[in-house]
């Protein structure tokens, strides 16, 4: 049964533009192979911000960069409205050798969803709340750590100040990487949204194996994250006797291979990964003195989840002491599985028979700036197809219809919940997040 | 019983000079914990290279420089010579937080030799052949590999072409680096010499606990290389299934732990190390899609040496394999253990007799550029205290009168052999070395 389409006739997204405006950004930060090193507060993220905020104030947007370069457009759909407005999103950083979808299509589907929107308006549709597009700052956590950074700021889980004072491997602040870019704003942020709206990549293959265009997500994979650096003693590898040496890289190793094993003990529940590790000084003949790493453990299930965290702290701690090193833990996150609002999935997916494509629910193992709002305003994540599940990879790639079929819902959502004057689906507290 | 002195009354060592000079040359690429960073070509080594011509030329030198860099500062002691001249040298090179110590003091004492050579010849000692200081290109072998590099041309190991084309790990070729520091010389380097001497520092606390000033090295440790490329699958440490990972780190830390478990198999006779490891792209949340890494065995028993050789390969391929990632071998080298000529170090022995500081013999067991001498000219290692045995560290440290007791008896041994006629001292056959 095909539920109501709230979309006007008329109205609805261009074909191919929100593909069309993805390969446009891939040239900012563009790399050989065809994906993009677009890490936060780069030259080449401060071009794409440029360009977005050329965009959006074509499109008629109001332009506010907060303090931790979190980027807002917001849309005038309603005179003097003093309701939030609905908000949808997503990030324009990437990996460093990143796929060019990840979020900028995301962000890309948010502005064209908000020029449709206008063009209602325009046409005379009344809306009774404003919209807002947003590129958050830092969802990647690649050269800056924690991820979903800006909008963990803007969720009020991380401290302004503290944020800002995050290094990257360099020793540069994000403070003042984002200033060097011109993004260090001074606009206060908009107030928490009446709704958070996301689309996104999916990131694995369960969409294209289930032949589905649509994914709504119901909740996400809990992770615990650690950064850790063991201190050893440098030495020259050649004369000192293996007894007395204290080498950083040996613990670490032995973490890397103990956490490997670890996953094997909750198969298909238990993801473990290192995937950044500093040696220093970095010789070949010389024993290390420190290996900085970021270690990861991911679970559906909260239970295996905390075992699991301490279980990486045992492994690190365990691996220090065998190879006579010390650790220290620079900075540690725990994110909890939740689920996202039942009834707005409900809603979604009230809206996916609307424009007549069926959607398929599933649960996110990836982190998402959306997850950041669960529990503080109503808050939906939707998914379309990567080819062959690819991601963090420059051969990420995904069907220009598919990001139109996912454009489509968004629109139809934020056309209903822009709609309605008494629009409080779901009115959560504000939880605990850790 | 006191062997009969050679170099004259008169004619000695200035307390403390080499000290003073070590001093000096630790401000080119000096840290802040008191050690140095002036890798092979960087703008710190181009400094430092052009103090030490200033001094050379002070002292009466004439400099060639030859087309790896190699830098050579002739005395003439002898009014047209045909004879080979006398050499003897070190290095000016350091690892990227090397001590102060390390190649400079050989470098710095070879000067004061020379210096005090010509001294005899103004005051009328008539010597039979020149002397020659040499700084060699790259002993350490940390930003290019392999190590030992200029002496190892010079000797003929290594093609000129093959060394110069050799890139460190920001692409940079041997040839453009030292073109940058203005050593990329076009001078013939000098023949053969007729004997080579070196003075290092022990790197090991065999001459501090049998509290000796100098060590008389017998023979080398041998040691096999590699630079390997673990290549898998870059991908989203998230939602990737373990099972269909291709973690290029793991393959990597498997290595670095199994390599570590084998010189267990065979102790004190058989070091193992990884130094050098690079992750790419190196970001927490994603699966490492290439790790370069440098591994060496050591062993004073060649038999021992290449069985740990072939255990490394298989160390290595299986932990590709159980990866699922593959493996490139980048380069390899092979230093057999092999002796120093026993009547060149029972000359230096007599020497040390004739000063009156007695020596004790030793073995090698890193790498220096006197070993790639070996089986061409007479060659002698000699080594003097590092303070609690501290080496390729910041905080590496030798005592000013131990420096002078080194450089003493190179001193008088360079005497002897500069003043004979007829030296042919075991004119060994160029033999070879791998």
């Amino acid at each position: 049964m095909r539920s109501k389409c709230y979309t006007p006739e008329g109205i609805a997204v261009t074909p191919g533009r929100i593909a069309g405006l993805v390969t446009e950004f891939a040239r900012f930060g563009a790399l050989p192979g065809g994906g993009v090193s677009r890490l936060c507060a780069s030259a080449a993220d401060g071009d794409a911000r440029n360009r977005l905020t050329e965009l959006l104030r074509q499109a008629g947007a109001e332009i506010r960069i907060d303090a931790v370069g979190n980027q807002f457009g917001l849309f005038r759909l309603k005179a003097d409205s003093t309701e939030p407005a609905g908000m949808m999103g997503s990030h324009l950083d990437s990996q460093p050798r990143g796929g060019r979808v990840d979020g900028t299509m995301g962000v890309m589907a948010a502005l064209e969803v908000a020029e449709r929107l206008m063009e209602a308006k325009r046409k005379g549709h009344r809306f009774q709340r404003d919209f807002c597009v947003v590129n958050w700052t830092n969802e990647e956590g690649a050269r800056f750590r924690p991820s979903l950074m800006g909008s963990g700021v803007f969720a009020g889980h991380y401290k302004e100040e503290t944020i800002l004072a995050v290094r990257d491997d360099n020793g540069i602040t994000l403070a003042d990487a984002l200033s060097d870019i011109g993004y260090k704003g001074i606009d206060a942020a908009p107030p928490m949204p009446a709704f958070y709206l996301e689309l996104h990549a999916e990131q694995g293959a369960r969409l294209e194996r289930s032949e589905r265009q649509i994914g709504l997500v119901t909740g996400n994979w809990g992770a615990a994250k650690f950064d850790v650096a063991f201190h050893g003693e440098q030495a020259h590898t050649g004369p000192t006797p293996m007894a007395e040496r204290r080498d950083a890289l040996l613990a670490a190793s032995r973490t890397v291979v103990a956490l490997r094993e670890l996953a094997d003990t909750k198969p298909h529940k238990l993801h473990t990964s290192v995937g950044r590790l500093l040696v220093s000084p970095n010789s070949s003949n010389v024993v290390p003195d420190r290996v900085d790493l970021s270690a990861e453990v991911r679970s559906p299930d909260d239970d295996i989840l905390v075992q699991a965290e301490k279980a990486l702290q045992k492994v690190i701690e365990e691996a220090a002491a065998i190879s006579h090193t010390t650790v220290s833990f620079a900075s540690r996150s725990l994110r909890l599985a939740r689920p996202l609002p039942g009834d707005f999935v409900d809603l979604l997916e009230d809206c996916s028979r609307a424009i007549g494509i069926p959607a398929m629910r599933l649960d996110t193992i990836s982190g998402h700036d959306a997850l950041s709002l669960i529990g503080l305003c109503p808050t939906a994540l939707v998914f379309v197809p990567s080819v062959g599940g690819i991601a963090h990879n420059e051969a990420e790639f995904t069907r220009p219809d598919d990001m139109d079929a996912g454009a489509t819902l968004m629109l139809e959502a934020a056309f209903r919940l822009c709609s309605e004057a008494d629009f409080s689906l779901h009115s959560e507290k504000r939880g605990e997040v850790a």
